[in-house]
């Protein structure tokens, strides 16, 4: 049958595919992992197979989004897995709409994803303005749009969740130690108040998982925490309920400074 | 033991549960489902019993609220099972911090909720603003905070999911169609070109569930639309890219009209 199913693998590891999907990926003739949006930091292959009992391939973005994977899913049914929820990255809704274009039937399994987990940290989810990602600086290469980002949901007491970028090449993730500094250097050219050594974030670490690790503080004692374990995202809070800074206390990192 | 398992169950029914979910409402020693945030459309009490293999009790606000299941997870492993995600209601991250308080054990297990499924719209999630809830009109209670919300996403080109109030003792949800009709009524009175009845808007019905249903096109279109099943959410977009729009093409209510 001709078919793409889309289907998302959720936060952690193969613990956190729903049933739904696994009788979706026991129908499927060919099972493909995409690997390159984002990584499934709590298991292997190897570990997927087991729990689905199905052969799965890696599919790199030219197979992806050179058109290989629908060449194929007009004579099979395709599944893809893919980390965390499947429609979260463009790409994927690329992809289901050129399946469509091409009759391709299509099929989306969600999961959750980072807008699910960042709840952990207390933040309530319908108080978050837009989304931004911090990228690496290179040399001619300094974005500094999440700066006004920031600045225009804070201007509305929202919540900004920045996420980290992966460098492919390297197979790294920005720091949120590197995104602090980074911001603190925009800060020092704009001079717009919106990211100083005084502002509060939050540092969520494998958010979703059994493992997960939240650090609350100001910028300036952020910088000093040691490794963060990737994937990790950065929260700058906007105006807090007295719910939600109840709930960020168990998270400071220097508990005797009263006005943390 | 002491524990209390804060669990999501997905978007549309007992097959939404994942794997880490169901191992962990087998250790449980009671389980109980919360029914009065969000209903689980496509499932009963008791397909969830057999999915799960346990007596589920339903739970309602008194025994959350008022303390009852934290009383009972003083001496037992409780579970209690929510839809959708699990802190994705302020009652819920409520009670986890009052479980700390008392030395209970917290587990929460993510799971997909509107935040995920409103990428089938073909919207990209990061590009949503603060999310509103539309509530029931009554007689000297006519808020009109969710249309200042779209206002102030639209100046910035960012997306409004609005949700549509639950009348808990009614058991009825607000309709996509009453939506859209305060949202001209404000307009009348407020004059300020936010919401006119050429403004696009999409209706998502069960959005995440495989009988998704999505419409795409003018208010004017939308309010003769018949009976759309609940849940529904309704979407204002922002600045669309291109490929956003080509996206929505395919859910256009009104076929003929190349302006829409």
């Amino acid at each position: 049958m001709k078919k793409l199913s889309l289907i998302g693998l959720g936060l952690w590891n193969e613990k956190d595919i729903t049933q739904r999907a696994l009788e979706e990926i026991e129908k499927a003739d060919v099972v493909y992992l995409e690997n390159y949006t984002s990584k499934l930091p709590g298991t292997t292959k190897q570990k997927l197979e087991q729990e689905t009992d199905k052969k799965i391939q890696l599919a790199n973005r030219k197979f992806i989004e050179g058109g290989k994977i629908l060449l194929n899913a007009k004579s099979n049914h395709v599944a893809l897995l893919v980390p965390g929820d499947p429609l979260i990255a463009t790409t994927h809704t690329d992809i289901i709409l050129r399946a469509k274009k091409q009759n391709i039937k299509t099929e989306i399994i969600h999961n959750s994803s980072i807008y699910n987990a960042v709840t952990e940290t207390g933040l309530q989810i319908y108080k978050f303005g837009k989304t931004a990602t911090v990228t690496f600086w290179k040399p001619n290469y300094e974005p500094k749009s999440f700066y006004q980002t920031i600045k225009q949901n804070k201007e509305r007491g929202l919540h900004t969740l920045l996420l980290l970028d992966l460098e492919k090449t390297k197979d790294k993730y920005l720091s949120p130690q590197e995104a602090i500094r980074t911001l603190l250097e925009i800060e020092k050219q704009e001079q717009q108040e919106v990211f100083t050594e005084e502002t509060k974030v939050i540092i969520g670490s494998k958010l979703g998982s059994p493992k997960r690790e939240i650090k609350y503080g100001k910028a300036k004692e952020m910088g000093k925490e040691t490794e963060i374990d990737p994937p990790a995202s950065l929260i700058i809070p906007g105006e807090l309920h007295p719910l939600e800074e109840e709930y960020l206390q168990q998270f400071k990192v220097n508990k005797g400074d009263q006005n943390n």
